[in-house]
């Protein structure tokens, strides 16, 4: 059964998530798409002005030590970025773009390394066209695309379902009707799809 | 090096951890300690009238289906009481009183258990007497001890203790000076405490 990465380019433990999760899904040979949104739009729509780690300082200096753990665990740098949450809007925007291209996934991966392993800027277009640049792609015309209305208009479309879906946190993965929440919830979401036949269990 | 168990006899997730917790620590020789305390105290000092769970349905539905799957994948029966949060005041008395005990651990796995497993209401002094009873002790001995003053101001003091820690959920875990939020994080806390002489890392 396929599995659908839901992650914000902002988001903390989005970076642990799409540094590891393709290998995971290749070495189980699991069918995926990436569904990149925003959580902006989710949290003001549940009354939250920003992320909950800003508005709750004691979660958020437990989130950035629980990041600087676990990105050990997973061998990733870790960086703490100056400002937190960044604009990760043309991020987002140049992910929807090239969804169906190879290169997509290290397209990510690249971004949130500049951001949670370097601290670099991800609003900043020079950040996004050095990681475009990375890819083999020309980063001018990638740029140009994800500004295009209907580029904009399908990152609208995949909030929108994020929402719809009651999707409220990065990451997320969907697994037919299944909503898992969180990197630490990868595996489960993984094992989900690897046994697409268990029978729904009623409690 | 030595590993605390804070937990909270209302909440779902300290259900998982105190159901498995003592095999992995004995598997692993680690030392540990019980530290019941009360979240209420907490959830207020944060401006919290209940559990988040309850102040934000989305979020509260989505945790009883995780629980229902992690119960499941921890080989754990699962059955959502009627009532939520219950008062699990008198069941940490009882795990105050009791803390030198041999039996203190299965004691709290016997309440969780009817809580969480069969939907019992752990408010109900006979269903803690009912636990007494099968850890083959006197029940109205030790719910008498469980009332006296030096027991309440005990459990107060390991609320406070909790408050100081920074603890802000159950259950919680803590080795040294690193404090590890969730059941999901008792993997990592264990590998924190195996590893006692790890260099604090600077990122």
């Amino acid at each position: 059964m396929r599995l659908e990465i839901w992650f914000e380019f902002a988001s903390t433990y989005s970076y642990l998530t799409v540094s590891r999760v393709q290998t995971l899904l290749h070495e189980n040979q699991i069918e995926y798409v990436w569904r990149p949104f925003l959580l902006g739009p989710i949290f003001r729509d549940r009354g939250l002005t920003t992320s909950p780690f800003v508005l709750d300082p004691l979660r958020g200096a437990y989130m950035w030590r629980d990041m600087e753990r676990r990105a050990k665990r997973y061998g990733l740098e870790f960086k703490r970025p100056s400002t937190f949450p960044l604009n990760g809007l043309n991020a987002a925007r140049i992910m929807t773009a090239a969804l169906n291209e190879q290169w997509c996934g290290h397209f990510a991966k690249l971004v949130f390394e500049a951001q949670f392993g370097r601290g670099k800027d991800i609003s900043d277009e020079a950040v996004l066209k050095a990681a475009l640049s990375a890819c083999d792609v020309d980063p001018d015309h990638w740029f140009d695309l994800s500004q295009q209305e209907d580029t904009k208009q399908k990152l609208r479309a995949f909030t929108d379902k994020a929402r719809a879906l009651g999707i409220f946190g990065a990451p997320s993965f969907v697994v037919g009707e299944e909503l898992f929440w969180g990197d630490d919830r990868l595996e489960d979401a993984i094992e989900w799809a690897m046994d697409a036949n268990r029978p729904r269990q009623k409690y």
